[in-house]
């Protein structure tokens, strides 16, 4: 998977996730002690997110890493 | 899951994940096109690895990046 697309994919994902619980950017930023706006460029796969940060907002989403990447890797060899 | 102990876990599945190929750290990072420092810096826990890192490493260790991560949750809430 090229890099580009592993970000935006993760980002998508987040925010699928994010929509599910029905909390906004804002709310889940202050879940996890980040900033808004870099919750806003993870979803929009503007950012390399680091891995303490995925593990947080895995937290403040309530769902495992693994749940995560099975969705990134849904349609795609891996 | 505190930190330390995500890059910790994370290092590890690495690691016993790279032994179970049989193929050296130094193999591994020419491969990922990675340096061979890092590698051993990510596999003991000591580098917040990037979301393109994590998946380089994976597609090298030729493991979807959700196994990893299934191994690091094991025995934890996630």
């Amino acid at each position: 998977m090229e890099e580009k697309n592993i970000k935006l994919k993760f980002g998508l994902t987040i925010k699928n996730y994010r929509l599910l619980k029905g909390i906004s950017q804002e709310k889940l930023a202050e879940k996890v002690g980040l900033h808004r706006t870099y919750i806003s460029e993870v979803e929009r796969g503007e950012r390399n997110i680091s891995l303490v940060n995925i593990q947080k907002i895995a937290e403040g989403l309530d769902v495992a890493v693994s749940d995560i990447f099975l969705e990134v890797e849904k349609g795609s060899d891996h």
